[in-house]
């Protein structure tokens, strides 16, 4: 199970702030965090805040604060393309493009740009029509991305899908279609891709935040899923994280597995 | 999601002292805490001190003793067929036997007093030859227990087919197989039988046991679960089976979710 931290986001008071006077420390901080915490990869985005035009510079600034204090790949998350690729610039190791739609003007810019810089890419089951209702429309957006990995020869474990996980409160019947969208992803290529998901969205505007997105995290986990975008600085649902992946025979039990899951 | 208390079982020293001083009060409290924290069922075992020929007598007490300040129906859990019964005759609803194996000498006695009684019937997919190791041959028996429900005219939604949850330390290979067993159980007839798990039955000997059961509940929940016998007095476990269940959509929502699971 790949966990990748979330925490470096412009969303965040914290992290905005920090962009906004340059100041590492924050940055720096999360990424320490999360690395002990469990993360595997680190997410960074620079959030709404930043104006287009500099996103390509912050992108890049918190790439290299963040990997001066981490031995841990980035997930460099944004829809601007110029700033995914100044990222991929000066990144070190093997990065994640977080994301791509099904749309084909935006599948025809990053899948050349994650095989020239190696990198794995997130494809998202949405087009411009938006997000399908069921697990048969995400599965259809899924294929297309999956046609796009064989075309320009990404290889098919670089490419990550993600069925895109809306909130329970308002979009619930979505739940179980997200669930049965991650098994089936499997059924599409062999190798398979993988499967990713936005984790936290499950909860967003509900009580009971960490309850929602751990129980969530175990039951797409049972479906099969790879990695997820979490908040792995909240250690209980690492913990869970380290769980499903022990009862899916993934590890090898030991009495102390939630510390050698965290262990790079 | 219907999850069937069960602490009123013998193996639990309070208990055990209480059955052989014949008194109540431990019994009423176990009653009465696992109705309000969220049991559809209250699963009663004379435990193995008592001598099978005090058992029928044992468990008939239990069922009236736990009756008297619970609404809820009792899980006659027993491999004595004479304590069974004895259960049987004296409760008020509809009962759960808990249990069969898929041997032909044990089908033959439970079935018919299944359906004498207007009771379900936990199925075990095992017999004399013991646990089998991967889905398929669970699968098999389960499928012998469904011919079974069939011939005896036991509803199909009577029989809640157990696949036998071992511990994660021991067996860890057992995990998957089960979690594909409760997925492949709804296939085997339609309407389907249900699906029941012995969930504490994962992490015995293991250190973090809530948190290695609240994970694989909802690991199997997802599958498509329909029942556990579990420590409803968990707080947290019943939260997850709240939380699950909500986000498999079977229950619709509301903020104050976590309360109105509880609600008889």
């Amino acid at each position: 199970m790949l966990l990748i931290g979330e925490r470096i986001n412009g969303m965040f008071r914290d992290i905005r702030e920090a962009i906004m006077k340059r100041d590492p420390e924050p940055i720096k901080k999360h990424a320490i965090l999360q690395t002990q915490g469990g993360a595997r990869y680190l997410d960074i985005n620079t959030g709404p805040a930043v104006p287009p035009e500099e996103q390509p510079e912050v992108m890049a600034w918190l790439v290299q604060v963040a990997q001066e204090v981490s031995p841990l790949p980035c997930c460099l998350d944004s829809t601007n393309p110029e700033a995914i690729e100044a990222g991929l610039k000066v990144h070190r190791g093997k990065a994640i493009i977080n994301s791509t739609t099904a749309d084909p003007w935006k599948m025809e810019i990053y899948f050349p740009m994650a095989v020239k810089y190696g990198a794995a890419l997130i494809g998202l089951t949405m087009n411009e029509k938006g997000v399908p209702k069921d697990a048969n429309d995400r599965l259809a957006l899924a294929m297309e991305l999956v046609a796009q990995a064989d075309a320009y020869g990404l290889p098919m474990e670089d490419l990550f899908i993600d069925p895109l996980v809306l909130p329970v409160n308002v979009a619930q019947d979505h739940g179980p279609e997200v669930l049965e969208t991650i098994r089936q992803v499997k059924l599409l290529a062999s190798p398979p891709p993988r499967t990713v998901i936005g984790l936290s969205n499950i909860s967003q505007g509900c009580p009971n935040r960490p309850l929602i997105n751990r129980t969530f995290l175990a039951m797409a986990m049972a479906c099969g899923l790879d990695a997820a975008i979490a908040d792995v600085e909240d250690e209980e649902l690492v913990n869970v994280a380290a769980t499903a992946n022990l009862i899916l025979n993934r590890e090898v039990y030991c009495d102390s597995y939630l510390k050698t899951f965290r262990r790079l």
